[in-house]
């Protein structure tokens, strides 16, 4: 059996000249990074301002579990497999954080033969997108700290900065730090600590502008803490906005690569799925919706967390909803839902599969609610047997859903046209999708919580604790109520209880507090404790890493 | 009056597969990053080792004042004016840091005429070297505290941890922090500190290395701290070299750009002038001479740090010495040296002049104790009189070496063809260079320390602190005493006292410390405060920085 990179090595890429000839881009319309990477140039970008816009499909998931799901790999396969049956398809994808990859073994460039590449490159430094975000961030840090020193005419209040540096790294000890020691000349001491870049705001930012223009609009916006009257200070406050978006012309350009089958992807933006909204650019959404006729996408995380995010927070930015959603679910996580130990997920177990359905069917009911059809996609495993998989076409025969096998890992596109011809036929089924919003962003803060909480948990309401009820008074008088909810939730539930699988019940969700993120446009409401930074293992995967002498990866994944 | 950016913008820049083109580079030979930048490929590099070297001139200049001396501009417009006149010349430059860029107006891309381009790229993230070393140096730093936290099999000492992470940002709250803090699951507390990018030895690393398999071997010595037993403990010992020269396969390829007169030019690496050595990188500066006839390059501050670095710890590297020195100064400047107060520069004064002659008197002597011909560089100001210009002639020619004024900063490469000529004709007069070195590596760390203070600075001696005198003999006990040192030292004057400029005469030099960089192959003498994290200014220049709504950079110099 291969491993990933040596099947990505071992593949023969295209130019990435022409892989842009296939969606219509000329040599003058990108900028290369190498031979198999590219942006495309702002100039190409506004010339298609106008372009009719392809059929979007977002590609979402059950909850995750340690058993493993594959949404990547079936959003890539899935790709390759509509451009097989002839239509012209393009990938939009979020581009890996380097912290992971230095971590746990596993990238974020689907697995098998269903991989964009280049992998060694997209998982490292790949355009340079994460490190412009990680420079603006710090940058943006020591000017708020050089601003206090030097005489702190905003009059910021050292114990109230919210604003927090960044690196690119999975970094325990960077997590709570005191900065500015060592005498009158190195600052005014004060705590601070780092996130992961992917967990930075401008992350954020940079997946949901449309423009530099509204970039530096939103950049602008970020409240960086509040002054000693408890009044908040933006990076307008600052005049920062202008140099912050400086480092970031380059980053806010789409990427282009391609899949092992030559489909063209765009991989731009990756914001976490916690914190975050956690869905890949609206640059490159857009211009591949532009260039493609249709265009497949993924969200972070279950569809509980990452595809409420995308319809209820990208969606009314991009300006498109979903034409079709595709839930991916394996055979052995139902199972895992159902109740079926880790060791035990090997052996056929009927029953725990139909236990297990219940966490598929309230996700496919929830993507329901927003009135797009849903086809549910099996990522096959060699343990799955027929006796399962016939259970469980019969429960979603029940729901009125379809649900195809996919064998896209083992086989590339080849083992996806079954699943390619069911969503283009579900999306042929109807003339225009009838996408309905949640909630209203000019609702209640309490009551948009409420509705993701009920709707889409399935919980009885959420609760606010006394300093998130506090900060609804306060956002209010700010006038920050008209912004939609982030959640900020564990993966592994529908509830904020990691350890309920399936669909539980009677189950209410503590607001802890919320995190108001003006320049993202979105208020982010924690629900427990939430990992901006993680750590790295005890054998971190860096252990393994190697180079040669002629310049190839070794040891990556 | 244009400004540097303006000029810039203006320009009308060649393809970089052109320029690639004039120095037998084709299309497979480089990896474009854009239309005008490239990195050459390992297979081109390793084509290109047998090569016979071009003739190689090192600019350098008289101790730094603020009334500037322009290196790189006249580096630059000595690079053109040597292609106008038939000479087939490639520049081999540092690349700039990104922190000083946002703290004070000036680049380090040369200035008027004589610049290399795209300077906003070459200025701001360019091909992502910068950020591949902060990577790599945090990646580092973060394995260090995981090891640490998982248990310590290495028993490193947490108070002994002499690795320092980095951000490429004027940032001094990060001088002094305390990371690990928050109670057992987020690391171990300790005393920790951030330099600039351009400190880390990981930088020094990469300009030394002449190969990945060098650089590996090279960043499995560093010394990150001592054990409870104070035995040193390194990469190796952490099994992380190779994870480390991952992140940085596509930073040590030498990047390619070109000056506004289409002049290639490698800008590759750039190791602080203080704590390091201060030169661009031995890969670029070899392929350079390969694929060259004549190579100008530069070195960092002022020849008693930049060439006495370059000729002591880079020449055995690269094996190969200058044929030629430039040692560059101002009227203006050497006036300072002799004492005129900076708001009288603009005043013709033969006599100031007279006295400072002394300053630029050391650096031509010290420069030919190496046994290498020496060319005086004046880069011209509209101040400088005739009758300054004559005295300074005068003096030069007691002292037997050609003096030539320059005007590429006015006028581009045509301003520098006098002095073009000079360094050819002074090339031409020697079959040979007697390249002398200014101590063997295996004399004692004394004597060694000892050359430089008497031999460059006019000083009667080194002055070891107590900590020192313990350093060198923990040193010559750890087997590292036969490595070459890298003074640390002020670089105003020739003196470890900034204030006295001109030749200072009868004075010691205290070394206060030692820092063992056993990757970079050298031990570092602190002299005084070395200054390796920047503080950001009242203003700084990040105020004024903009970008247009189509991606063009404002206000960036």
């Amino acid at each position: 059996m291969k491993t990933d990179i040596e099947i990505s090595q071992a593949a023969t890429m295209l130019p990435i000249t022409q892989i842009a000839e296939k969606v219509g881009l000329d040599q003058e319309s990108i900028e290369l990074y190498g031979k198999y990477k590219a942006k495309v140039t702002y100039e190409t970008i506004k010339e298609k301002e106008h372009e009719k816009l392809g059929k979007l499909v977002l590609v979402t998931s059950i909850n995750p579990t340690p058993a493993g799901e594959g949404k990547s790999t079936i959003s890539i396969g899935l790709a390759d497999a509509l451009n097989r049956i002839g239509k012209k398809t393009i990938l939009a994808l979020r581009e890996p954080s380097l912290g992971p990859v230095m971590g746990v073994k596993g990238g974020a460039t689907g697995g098998g033969y269903a991989q964009v590449v280049p992998m060694e490159d997209i998982n490292l430094h790949f355009t340079g997108d994460m490190h412009a975000i990680t420079t603006a961030n710090n940058a943006l840090s020591a000017l708020i700290d050089n601003h206090i020193q030097q005489g702190n005419v905003q009059q910021i209040d050292t114990r109230r900065v919210i604003w927090k540096r960044v690196v690119d790294l999975n970094d325990r000890s960077l997590r709570k730090v005191v900065v500015g020691l060592g005498g009158p000349m190195q600052g005014v001491p004060r705590e601070d600590g780092f996130d992961i870049t992917v967990a930075s705001e401008i992350m954020a930012i940079l997946c949901l502008a449309d423009s530099i223009h509204d970039l530096k609009k939103r950049l602008g916006k970020i409240v960086i803490g509040y002054s000693f009257d408890k009044e908040p200070i933006t990076v307008e406050d600052l005049q920062v906005e202008g140099a912050l978006a400086l480092l970031l012309k380059d980053a806010l350009k789409p990427n282009l690569v391609q899949t092992l089958e030559g489909t063209p992807a765009f991989v731009h933006g990756g914001p976490f799925a916690n914190i975050a909204h956690g869905c890949n650019s609206v640059m490159a959404s857009k211009l591949a919706l532009q260039l493609g006729d249709f265009v497949v996408t993924e969200a972070g995380f279950g569809a509980d967390l990452g595809a409420e995010k995308f319809l209820d927070i990208k969606v009314p930015v991009l300006g498109k909803a979903p034409d079709a959603i595709v839930v991916v679910a394996t055979i052995r996580a139902l199972k895992m839902h159902g109740g079926l130990a880790k060791t035990d997920l090997g052996q056929e177990n009927v029953e725990s599969l139909k236990n297990g359905y219940a966490n598929l069917q309230r996700h496919i009911k929830n993507m329901q609610q927003y009135g797009i059809p849903v086809v549910v996609a099996i990522n096959e495993f060699i343990t799955d047997t027929e006796a399962e998989f016939s259970a469980l076409t019969e429960l979603c025969k029940k729901d009125q859903v379809e649900v195809k096998r996919c064998a896209v890992w083992a086989r590339g596109g080849a083992g996806g046209e079954e699943l390619a011809r069911t969503v283009i036929e579900t999306i042929a089924s109807q003339e225009e999708t009838d996408y309905r919003k949640l909630y209203h962003s000019d609702d209640t803060i309490e009551n948009k919580t409420n509705a993701i909480v009920q709707k889409i948990y399935g919980g009885n309401q959420a609760q606010f604790s006394p300093k998130a009820k506090k900060q609804i008074q306060l956002f209010q008088q700010l006038g920050w109520s008209n912004l939609p909810i982030c959640m900020a939730k564990t993966q592994y539930s529908f509830s904020d209880d990691p350890s309920k699988l399936g669909a539980p019940l009677d189950f209410d969700v503590t607001i802890r507090e919320f995190v108001p993120k003006l320049g993202a446009g979105f208020l982010v409401a924690l629900t427990g404790d939430v990992m901006t930074m993680p750590g790295l293992p005890k054998k971190p995967a860096a252990l393994n890493m190697d180079v040669t002498d002629d310049g190839q990866a070794v040891g990556l994944f």
